[in-house]
């Protein structure tokens, strides 16, 4: 008998009838002899809902308070399922996250697991029943306040208490039907994955691709949990993230296995380039520690080398848009300290990535990727990369053409056309 | 410095625009000096939407998980409260019921209060913050589970806590001015008390006084919790419950004292006559014993002296009109047992009681009672007194009669016009 840990989003719950479906497929699962956990989001729109209601008596809405009105959308639909689960026969009981035993950090709005202690669930199989979770909180070690986890929570709950009870797997019910090589909506033949590793999954997450969030694929990765992501709407298997690619580096890589999985992009990123610094240590130092000290996450880098006799060079990074502003009005501030002539900011830029644990053993994966680029008539701006990706940044109008440019370059299409969901969010 | 407990109901905070009306009202009490409590009922139409919402899931939903989901209500609205009152610059924290200390049994929809433990209440009072807590619930002290204490669970909350907290009063705030001498809505000239005891309050409220909830009032005369209620529309002083007839008896009654306190009338109840039962002892045990089976509560009861020679008489008594139709149903069920003629069902009754402590000392009241009430032309079906009330059960038709006539054959009435809110829930 395995034990499952099934997560469902917002929108699979947005209404009563929704609600029942959910409901008949989760006693499905427990008929066919499982125990099975369920983490569900809150119902449809009823967290930005909340959010308004929050902004409508205070402008700014102290922490403590938002998470305690926020995760009322998680328990109340956590109640429901349980209730159509009874209504089809079966046992259910819904907890909260702190009665689940997810112990976190005190920071609100975006606290980080500690740890998962889930013996209320445990009893809650042990008596046969169905156990539902509300996912996307916690209550903190410290204060024992009722916390939230930030963005992607639910599928972090999901993941943790798989980890937590030694689940089988962790199976995350979405909109699409599971991980593809490109984002279908740009890439027509774009294919559905059997399976992917989780550093290549980490990787596609942290360049764009939206279907799991990075911090959930890496607590899948350290507690080698394996992540379905399927299809809430059909049957159909789906995406499973499990291996490692230290598991593959050992055997001989096939002729026939997939050298690349896929190609991810993101248009949410811009670019900002200090101009004319003084090329000696410590100026790189003042710069990015200006931006630490905003709490602004960098992505790429890059620092032109010095070529002239005037000792100056340029440091160009790439950060979210949403934080540029306050990038540059940073940088600004402390202009005479770090000595540079100006801060130029471009967030007409997108990022295209090629992923694949096959090019570690591969040379001229990086020519094959540039070649392709080129003869679609794209400009690289920035490129970086890892031991399995690499990414370029390029003129955002250029993105789309550079996404399929790499598909089809590195053969990941085939005949079948992926289907595309309304609304789905790749 | 004085320690107040500050209950509002649904409507008191049924928009964000009232949210911030009430948070003002709480900071200025702050401001005054006092450490400050508030209970917290959920948003206007809540608790039935959310209650349509479970129907819709389940027909029968389980009494664990409705209270899962129930108390969602709660923990929005005070945590909404928490925020308004913060975005005028004074510290607040919510708690849920659990987190407050409410310790109940595990009865899910009617849990009892077994203790109080509210030390986070404490706490945050001792860091200068009000403290918001959610009413209307609790946590099992067997299974650690969410429970909801059932009607009036607001107001029991607030006075529990007030009595845990040795609060100085409690005020529970509503949409009438304060306790009546008779509903405004019947008597024009019905005149609101400054003060009233614990134990005329009671038999005002198990009379069919809707201002507060019989539960209620009997935990505030346990533990000697002064009960101020007033209006949230205005900032009049309201009705103070407080003091035990007790402490009057040791006293001489001045002649000024008023001698009654109120009239109180009650629609919710229906009469049953089980007709020719044998008059032998263990019938009206039989009887009762069917009733209390079907767990229906009584009210009044008349046993006929048995007059002729065969042996048989009647019992009447009266119930919740909700209750009846099961409650014949299970007298039906036991006819033979109970070897009764008829049941007869009678829904067209209403019952008004007259309450006073002054009563006790002074003969006479019945007699001006019954005066009254025939001088009206109203005829009493049924009496049955304690020792400072009175009550009839009358036809529903004569009800408004008989209580205006009480009310001005005890000089209950005065000159200024009591003022009624429209829904105001008398």
């Amino acid at each position: 008998m395995s034990l499952i840990v099934q997560k469902y989003g917002g929108s699979s719950v947005q209404s009563a009838e929704r609600i029942k479906r959910v409901a008949e497929r989760i006693v499905a699962a427990r008929k066919a002899g499982n125990d099975v956990v369920v983490v569900v989001s809150a119902m449809g729109d009823t967290t930005d809902e909340l959010l308004t209601l929050a902004q409508a008596v205070a402008p700014v809405p102290p922490a403590r308070e938002l998470d305690m009105l926020l995760t009322s959308g998680e328990r109340i639909s956590n109640a429901l399922v349980a209730m159509a689960i009874s209504a089809l026969g079966a046992q259910a009981r819904s907890f909260t996250g702190s009665q689940a035993g997810v112990i976190t950090t005190s920071a609100h709005g975006k606290a980080r697991i500690i740890d998962v202690t889930p013996g209320r669930i445990q009893a809650a199989l042990d008596d046969g029943a169905i156990a539902l979770v509300a996912g996307f909180q916690g209550v903190s070690q410290d204060t024992k306040d009722i916390t939230t986890l930030g963005r992607g929570g639910s599928d972090t709950t999901a993941v943790a208490l798989a980890a937590a009870l030694d689940a089988d797997v962790c199976e995350i019910y979405t909109d699409v039907d599971g991980v593809f090589t490109a984002d279908p909506r740009i890439v027509p033949d774009a294919q559905q994955l059997n399976t992917i590793s989780y550093e290549e999954m980490l990787e596609m997450a942290a360049s764009g691709a939206k279907v799991l969030m990075l911090r959930c694929v890496e607590y899948a990765r350290r507690y080698e949990v394996p992540v379905h992501v399927r299809s809430s709407y059909s049957d159909q298997a789906g995406t499973l993230v499990t291996g490692t690619i230290a598991d593959q580096s050992a055997k001989e890589i096939a002729v026939e296995q997939a050298l690349i999985t896929g190609v991810a992009h993101d248009r949410s990123e811009a670019k900002v380039t200090v101009t004319n610094v003084p090329d000696h240590p410590g100026v790189a130092a003042k710069v990015f520690r200006t931006i630490a000290d905003a709490e602004i996450d960098i992505d790429m880098i890059v620092q032109n080398i010095s070529a002239g006799m005037d000792g100056r060079t340029d440091i160009t990074f790439t950060l979210p848009k949403a934080d540029g502003p306050r990038a540059v009005s940073a940088l600004e501030a402390r202009k005479s300290e770090i000595e540079f002539d100006q801060v130029i900011y471009n967030d007409h830029v997108g990022k295209v990535s090629l992923i694949g644990a096959g090019m570690r053993s591969h040379p001229g994966v990086t020519a094959t990727f540039c070649e392709a680029l080129a003869t679609a008539d794209v400009n690289i701006d920035i490129i970086s990369t890892s031991e399995i990706r690499i990414s370029v940044l390029v003129r955002d109008t250029e993105l789309d053409n550079a996404v399929r440019a790499l598909h089809t370059a590195f053969d990941l299409g085939g005949d079948t056309e992926a289907v595309v969901y309304a609304g789905s969010g790749i």
